[in-house]
This record gives C-alpha cells, structure tokens and sequence, in this order.
C-alpha cells in the first residue's frame, strides 16, 4: 500500500448532496407477459397507511434512488406498546419484488438482494441505518397485535454529484435527449465517495467502470477531484512490477487484492490519467501518477512476444461478459489503444524519450497484429481458434490496427455474421460506439444509441443497466437477473457521446 | 396529563451504569426430559470463530443481562466485499432457543420474541442499535458465500442500579443469600430509566410492580430518586375521579389509557407513597402527592355499598394470574390494607382531620368484611359464588380484618384444601408472605421463599420469573410460556423480606 497516494485520496472525501424523496403513489405489479420482465405495473389510487398482521404496499418513488429511508410510525388507538416486525423489500425495477427472494440461484452472495426485517420499538420517526438504491419498495407488517398507522415514507437521496449547478445543455433530438437525461442519473446515482460500479451491490471501484464514468463526468458534472481521488486510489493500491488491481474497497479501509488485475483494465486507468489531464489540467496530479502509466506499459511492452501482447499467468482480459470470449486479440486492441494515448501524455509532460520508444513499440506492435490477426475479411487469432467476435473488430480498430474504410467493413461484418459473437455488456456496446465515432459513422452511432440505450427506456429502465441483451432479459453474468444491477455506471457513457459528437 | 408531575419526573431520568460483559462460553442444548424445561445445557469446548453459510452458535454470557451487543467481523481471507446476513436469537433461558418462534401460539405479539436479522455491509466492530435480555444466544450465518470470522460478542449491561456501592449485608442462611442474590439481580437487571415490569418485553410501569421493586429496593440499592420519578410519572397520568391508570408508557412520551385502572394496583400506588416517605422522609414530595393518595381513597369510600368497596364499570381489580378469580372480596382486603396505611401518613402529614374520617370508615368496612365474607372458617363471598381461593384469606388478613389466630388458621386451611383457588404468580406469593410476617410466622415465611423462590433457582433461574407454578412450567398468562419474562420486577421482593425480618 502507498501511503502517500492513499492520504492524497483520503484528502479529497467528496462531499455527498442530499435530497428528500417522497413516495409517490401506491402500486401493484401484474403479471402481463407483453410487459418488461413479463411485470405490469398498476396504480393504487390510495395509499393505504392503516395496517394489520399480515398487510403490506408497495410504494413507487417515482424515480431512481440511493439512500437511507425514513418513515412516520404512529398508534392507531391508544399507544403502541410492542415492538412493529416490519418486513422491507427494495427493487430498481419492479420484476425484483415480484421474485420470491428464497428462489434466488444465482452464485453471488444472496446477501446483495435487498431485504430488511426491522424490529421498531416505538411509534416515532424512523430511519433505516443502511442506504438501499431502489425505486420502489415494499413493506409488509409481520408481527403485531393491533392496527399501526405507517406514512411519511422518503427516501434521503445521496449523490456526490452536484446536479444543482451542473451545465444545462440543450440537447436538439428528443430521443437522444431522454437518453442523456437517463445517463447522467445513471452517473449520478453511481457517484457516492468514490465512482461506484453499481450501488444497488458491491459498492466498489472498478477502473474499467471508472474510465468510463469519468468520461461522462467531464461532460456532466465535472467533479474532477471525484477523478483525482479515485485514481490515487488505484495509484495506492499497486503491486510493483504487476497490472493494477482491477476493483478496490475504500472502506473500513483502502484494499484489494495483491498482484494483477484484469490487463484491459490496468491499460483503461492510464487512459484515464491522461483524459484527466485533458479535462482538469493538472498537471502536478498527472505527473505524479506517470510512473503508474509507465510501468502499466512498460510490463506488457517487456513480455510482447513477436510484437503480441502476452498475458501472464496472474492476469486476464475482461473486454466482456459474452460467453468463452477469448482475450488475447482484444486485449492486445486495449494495450496498442492505451499506448497511443499515452505517447500524447508523455510528451505532453516532456517524457519525450518515452514517447520515442513507446512510438516505435507501437508501429511494430500494430503490423504484427495486422499481420497475425487479419485473414483479409476480419480480425481473428489462430492462436485463439480463430474465434470470430464483434469484440476483435472493435478492439483493432481503436487499437489503430486497421484504417477508416477497413474498420468499417470488419465491423459491419462482425454485426451482421450469425457466426460471431455480440457485445453482452452495455461496457462493451461502449467501445463498439468509440469505434464508430473513430470511424466517423455518426449517423450510426447516433442510431446505435437510440437502438440499444433506448431500447432500456422502452423497458421502463430509469437509469441504464448491468447486463441488457435485446430480446432476453434473463441474460445475467450470475446466472440470476434477479441479481443484476438496473443502475450501472459502465452504461452512463451516451452522456459523453452525444454532448461531445452527437448533439448536432 | 399533569405537566407539573410530568416535568417533575423527567427532571430526574436516572443515571444508567454501564458494565461489558464478554460471551463466556460456547453451548449446545440436550433433549433431557429430567432437566428444567426439558433442556439440559451442554458445554462446547472451543468457542467456534469462523463461519460459513448456515453456520451457527450458542454463546451463554454465564449471567442475565439487559443491554446491547457488539461483535467482530472480520474476512478470513482477503476481504469481505458483500453484505453478511446474520441472525440473532436471544434467550433469557434455555428453553427460548430450542423453540422455533414461528411456532408460537401466545395471544401477545410474537414481535417480543428476541429475533433480529441483521446484514452487516462491512468487515469492522458492530453494535447492535436495539436492547435486548438474556443469557444465552444463538447466531446464525444466512447469507455469506465466503468464510466469516465472527469474534468478541459481549453486552453491554445496563441498569439504573448503582450495585457497586450498595450495601454489602452478610445473609447468615446461605439458601436465603443465594435467593437474597437473585432477587438482587432480578430488581437490578428491572431498574431501567424506570423500575421495568420486566425488561425482555413491555418495558412499561406498572404500579403494581412498582411498589414491590421499591420495597426491595429500599434493602438493596436505595435509589429514591428513582421511586420518586415513578410515583410522579403515575400521578401526573391521573385522570380526575378515576381511579389511577396501572401501567404507563414513557417513550417517546408519557402516556397511559385514559380512566381507571386496575382498583388494586391503585390503591398499592397509595401505599408506595408511604413507603417513600418512610424511607426517604421526603416531606416535600409526599405532601404534593398526598391528594392522589386522597382521591384513591376517597373515589373508594364514596362508593361502598353497607362498608364493601364496589368495583365501577370502567375497572376492576388485578390480584393474581390465577383464572376466573372473584375480585371484590381479596380488592376489598387492599383497600383497607391501603387504608390502615394511609392513616399513618395522613397522620405523618399532619393531615388529622383525614386521618379521622378514615380511621371511622376503616373500622366499618373491616366489620362489614367480617360480618359478609367470614363463614366461620373461611372468608368466601356469597355475592362471588362463595368462591374458595387463598387471595381471599391473604387480603382479609392483610386488611386486618382478622386477627393472628383466625388469619393463621383461614390462611392454613386455604393452603390445604384441595377446592381452594392457589396463588400463581410471584407477585401474589409475596402477599402470602406479607400476611406471613404480619402473622409472625417467620419460620413459615423462611421455609416458604426457599420452597417457591429457591425452586426456580433449582430450575437454573439466573433471576426471578414472571411465572412461576412448581411442577407445571408451561403455564402461561399468554397461552405460551415461550413468551413469558424470565426476569420480572415483581418477583424481587424475597430481598426485603429476608433483608428486613428474615436474617436472623
């Protein structure tokens, strides 16, 4: 642990913004197989307050939430003189309280869904002590004797993003502007004391997650320091001569695991080194950090084999949660896309030297890909079983590997073949965009979004998801959707695209 | 409600002391038809520390205890990155954890059940927000898909009693001292912000309950302020010409029913008064409560029909546990029980025109018992069936409407018949000893504490219970005894009677 980048993190704790939520109205979910999870939800023209053993709502908050709940418990006759067994179930989208938590399968922690049984010994003001992210919630009364009157119930909305004086933009498509809208809640949602993957679970920082959620924040909300701190975080948390760790923990205190993370990863935080310096201009930040970059390159630099990025035995791509993908070929997209924006850094900081010999690691790095990887209608690698995936395509072309007009072709290939695979994650449809606008296909672009971001909409999603595969909403990396997160900071980057290319 | 009561009691909200008390021993419960409650206590040589899911322990914090938990959680390997769903139950006797709560039949809220679960989101010291009471406890790991480390489980214990410096008084019987220790420990673990009926469930004031812990508390741990804020809690919830509620409720505010409560417990509040009064000498106070004392007796007075108390549609008396038991003839003994005493404290106060009136009605009423309910052998009331109980004999004796010969043999025979209605709970064995001690039967009264008191000690009672009926240990004022209070104010009291007269 780097004590010196943990105290600079540690220094810079964002200041979180609160905001009293009220439930909205009352509901109940029908089953109504042409509805989103197969889930209808109706309008309860009364919400009721008076209960019994037994009864239960279901309140909607009317929109995304993360934060602590509150609510009003009163006597109906008399005083309350017992404890109140209250059951609470929260969900991001309705289909979570229509499941039965006991039938959960999935094979990370049940723990994640969010069930509370609360003991209330009092009629008073309550407030529950952990923070739930949920739009609408259900309470049920397990346990008492007499009728108790609960109300008031609000949600104190939590966000380290200051929305209030974030800059209005206009946002000419309307299609596009709703998407924007939900995007920067998605982000929004997600920015707690550090950028949260998802807040609904791990409550982690995950840099692939971060890259991208810094992108759309330099568009958003600009919360640099929010950047700043988050990188000295990953900064403190290097193993010498190993890939940055992928995920850290920042409380009770900073961890994560020895050794390497996922190598796309390690490469995509020093991309993010170097967008901070764009955006922010700090320069004395960037600089302490370079040694960061530099070993992150330098590492695969000195085990390219023939030119080709190896992975060690410690280490992995990630690039996406689609099925048996392999990694090497992407991979090494990721590792030639870092290199490139990290010889502009280096000579941006006077590194010149390293920028000399990083550029001559690059050109070789990226003829030897052509010539390893392209068989003259795609990218694939015989070292790898030719395995045919969008996810190659994508790679070489914002690894540099191929040109405008190639790139088009291998991609509007890989899509259209039934034989390759498809992005799974919103985190991989992400660099399939990146690739378009690097390709100049705006228009596509622009189509891609609605297509894939507003299809969440058209499901209802009031802020972008983990996992959506069009067409199968059963698709979870845990083998239960049930799981899944519905608020998922890798699926707020349409904010980026279309505030900086779009919005024209 | 009496704001000036009011203020006056919450003036005085005592001091609670605090004491940590580490999980002494790790424990599994036997099926053992011989052992109390068919539960024998087994001990487990190591105290289990890491835990998988489903994993579970009992830890025996080796005595009773009121207060809160805290424990450890820390990652066996690596770090603990999801919330751990635990559940807790507690016990203040064994038999408690060998129940399964959803199998409770009792007509309270099963909400009094110690159950609690609870998910922990991070590896660090947790403190559980709610009190509980018990010896023993049992933890189960719901949801974990990792190995926890579960360690260091104490309470902290709290009490409004200040035992370190109580006086130390050598008990010469050492059957008595261990029941002296007992009930010393069942009164303090009751002593709370007030004297608690009993602190595993209501946490209510009972005046009933109130003055037998006042009494012992005079003996033990002489926290007068204590009695005092008690006293002017009731007073301030009298309603005019009512008689005094019996239990009242202050938090988050005072609060009790409207109108009367039970006639008994009314008039033994009356009494309470001057017992403080006796022991403090605390003129000031008593003077401003003696028109509550007053108007309790005068609301009696100016109903008797030919010298009889009458019972008004909105009360009744208390007595005893025991089923369908006639209440005019025993309530009738505590209003002139009441009565005799609060002549002297009329007199005390210098209140001689009171004191006169009620001297006159005194006589009157206790000849109009004696004429009514005496039937030469017994005293039954032809208006209640004539129904045969020993609550009868008691309170006549103890309204000094008979004298130490007829009261030793009504109160014998009562004991010996098979017909007659028996006391059940502690609270009305201690009126049976009062009339004892005021028959100068102190080898009788010796013989019967160690017989009732000491045989719940033999039974592992750690402090005195709610019920108590030797020989039949399901019984239960709520239809299960699962729920009953195993640590219940007014089963202290052998502490004044061995302390006061029996210690010789």
């Amino acid at each position: 642990m780097n004590e010196i980048y943990k105290t600079k993190a540690e220094e810079i704790v964002p200041k979180l913004f609160e905001r009293k939520v009220d439930a909205k109205r009352c509901v109940y979910f029908e089953k109504d197989e042409k509805a989103p999870f197969s889930t209808k939800v109706v309008d309860v023209p009364e919400i009721k307050e008076v209960f019994q053993k037994g009864d239960s709502i279901t309140l909607d908050f009317g929109e995304h939430l993360v934060g602590k709940l509150s609510f009003k418990m009163e006597s109906v006759q008399g005083h309350i003189g017992e404890p109140i067994r209250l059951k609470f179930r929260f969900g991001e989208i309705p289909m979570e309280l229509t499941r039965d938590f006991s039938t959960y399968d999935g094979w990370i922690s049940g723990s994640w869904l969010q069930e509370e049984i609360v003991n209330v010994d009092f009629p008073e003001t309550v407030t529950l002590p952990r923070r739930y992210c949920f739009r609408f919630m259900e309470v049920t009364v397990l346990e008492t004797v007499q009728k108790v009157k609960l109300s008031d119930f609000s949600v104190m909305h939590i966000t380290s993003a200051d929305t209030e004086n974030a800059e209005k933009v206009t946002i000419i498509d309307e299609e596009l502007a709703e998407i924007d809208r939900v995007s920067a809640k998605t982000l929004e949602d997600c920015m707690q004391s550090v950028y949260e993957d998802g807040p609904k679970r791990d409550r982690r920082l995950w840099s692939g997650d971060f890259r991208l959620q810094a992108l759309s924040d330099y568009y958003l909300f600009k919360n640099y320091d929010l950047v700043k701190r988050c990188l000295y975080l990953f900064a403190a948390c290097l193993t010498d001569g190993k890939y940055l760790p992928s995920c850290l923990y920042y409380y009770p205190e900073l961890w994560s695991k020895k050794g390497s993370g996922f190598m796309d990863y390690a490469f995509l935080y020093t991309v993010a080194v170097g967008e901070y310096f764009e955006h922010s201009k700090d320069v004395n930040t960037v600089r302490e950090l370079f040694p960061i970059v530099k070993s992150q390159m330098d590492i695969a630099i000195d085990n390219l084999s023939d030119g080709i990025l190896t992975i060690p035995e410690d280490s992995n791509g990630f690039i996406d949660w689609a099925d048996d993908l392999k990694k090497i070929l992407p991979t090494h997209g990721v590792f030639l896309y870092a290199l490139e924006k990290n010889i502009e850094l280096a000579k941006s900081l006077g590194e010149t030297d390293v920028a000399d010999k990083w550029e001559e690691t690059l050109t070789k790095s990226r003829k030897a890909a052509y010539e390893l990887f392209f068989d003259g209608e795609k990218f694939v690698n015989p070292k790898e079983d030719n395995q045919y995936a969008v996810h190659n395509q994508v790679w070489m072309i914002l690894g540099g590997v191929t040109g405008e007009d190639e790139g088009r072709m291998v991609l509007g290939k890989a899509f259209l073949s039934k034989d390759s695979i498809k992005p799974v994650s919103p985190y991989m449809h992400h660099y399939v965009l990146e690739a378009m606008i690097k390709l100049n296909m705006f228009d596509e672009a622009k189509a891609y979004i609605k297509d894939y971001w507003g299809g969440m909409i058209k499901l209802g999603a009031d802020t972008f998801w983990e996992v959506y595969v069009p067409g199968d909403l059963a698709v979870s990396p845990y083998r239960d959707a049930l799981i899944n997160s519905f608020c998922h900071a890798w699926s707020c980057t349409p904010s980026y695209f279309i505030r900086k290319y779009l919005n024209k």
